[in-house]
């Protein structure tokens, strides 16, 4: 349990981190957010993390209330006051407290900085040796889904649907049945030629940190990288798959839509991928 | 201003009616809304509103804390307190304060009921008589426009986008060139040859509210009314355009996307469902 939360310039006990009814975030899903993993106490890729957010603000031009320097002091100080080792950051934005009004407020309305830290088990071993399932939706969200927004309702009932039929995501189909990627992680595929395949930015996907790493760690392992938007179909018949987030890694799935990838293991390439990717995060990804 | 809200059993002063920041409308826009106009006192339509209220709750799977007898207690309660002779109660119910993950929480967690009470001047006359302009933006929004959510951000990135162009509402064009409504509102043509037209109800917009009173009172006033999708070619050569919505009843549309339509006033048979419309909310359409 998280004991103490940041909300706008002051840090309070977890029970107390309240905001107004009328805050935009709550009434208009006017903010954005960000997921920072916490890694033996220090966070991992907060860079780019920072920078995604600074492009989701710049998206909706939304003033960030503090300086990127001061956020940083901010997200330290909760790992440190939450005994954070291994868990994680969130942090959310929103265009302030206004009468609701769809259009902007005044600019004397200052933005609501929300951050809370949690410990959480990051890594899931039984979770990686088995794989997971997936299942595939109709992808009905908003058309702006680079932004790192809180409409985040199509991506609950996604997720929830993906539950109730025993799998652990929902990757998203777009309507020339290509995947754009899961409810809350990237999607990608290795082919029987060895290919890497995860779909190429554009407004249809975020651009996942993981993702980018994942990215240029697997061309220096030599392995062939393309980025290109892949079918189900595509998927139903590749030699792996698996799906990338800030909490999960790299997590291989074994099942689409209740059909077995090859033979229902976590492929080779995925282990690499992984295995890679742990490293970097206990070598240096993770620091202030 | 409004000095007295509910949130979750308690009337609270507006300053103090908060939530808590992992209320999953607040981080997933996991939730849903309605506004309810208030005339003379008495809220206008109660009954379609609290109909449209429990069908965005199914289609969700979302539970009200509380029974629809005692929400209208409520609705009547913030009414009386606030001394509200004509403004809007605004009504949100979220999937209730839980750790943050896209699945469902468990049925212990209770949803959350906001419900505020402002005093408004609904009718502006001189917007009435002037007519406003509208200009038309893609429609960013998600594919199920039907449940009232609050997953509002792409409408309120388009009504800001109107408001800068100088303009009232932002029409939203699906990509095959119709209208589907405004960020707020219904949107209506009459053509030259006198026909009412609005677009059928699907998944692509909202059941409003104004636009089932408004396609009733057509029909009775002799007028040929036809649901069906009209482009923005059409609307840029029809005889009248308008827009409903619960807060601005029947308004007169005299500009789109910088052209007049036709003479550039406010058309005859606008104003004669803008009068027949505030004769039944101010006899009898506002009851308790």
């Amino acid at each position: 349990m998280s004991r103490i939360a940041y909300v706008n310039g002051q840090y309070v006990p977890f029970a107390s981190a309240l905001v107004h009814v009328e805050d935009r975030g709550y009434q208009l899903a006017d903010g954005v957010y960000e997921v920072i993993a916490v890694w033996e106490g220090l966070p991992v890729d907060l860079g780019p993390h920072l920078r995604r957010l600074g492009r989701s603000l710049a998206e909706l031009r939304l003033e960030s209330p503090v300086v990127e320097r001061a956020l940083c002091v901010i997200l330290r100080s909760l790992v440190e006051r939450n005994y954070i080792r291994q868990g994680i950051l969130y942090v959310q934005v929103s265009r302030g407290v206004a009468r609701r009004e769809h259009t902007f407020p005044p600019p004397v309305v200052r933005s609501t900085l929300v951050v809370t830290a949690h410990s959480r088990a990051l890594m899931s071993e039984s979770l990686f040796e088995k794989g997971v399932s997936v299942i595939t939706m109709h992808d009905l969200r908003w058309q702006r889904c680079d932004i790192k927004s809180i409409t985040l309702l199509p991506n609950v009932l996604s997720r929830q649907a993906a539950h109730e039929r025993g799998a652990f995501e929902a990757w998203l189909l777009a309507s020339d049945g290509t995947i754009t990627e899961g409810t809350a992680s990237t999607a990608w595929i290795v082919t029987n030629r060895g290919q890497v395949i995860t779909r190429p930015l554009s407004h249809a996907l975020l651009d996942g940190v993981t993702r980018g790493r994942v990215l240029a760690l697997a061309s220096r392992l030599g392995l062939e990288v393309v980025e290109r938007p892949f079918t189900l179909e595509e998927a139903k018949q590749a030699a792996e798959a698996f799906l990338t987030s800030t909490t999960t890694f790299v997590l291989p799935i074994v099942a689409l839509d209740g059909r077995q990838i090859k033979d229902g293991r976590p492929g080779a390439v995925t282990h690499r991928l992984r295995t890679a990717y742990l490293s970097a995060v206990t070598s240096g990804a993770a620091s202030w």
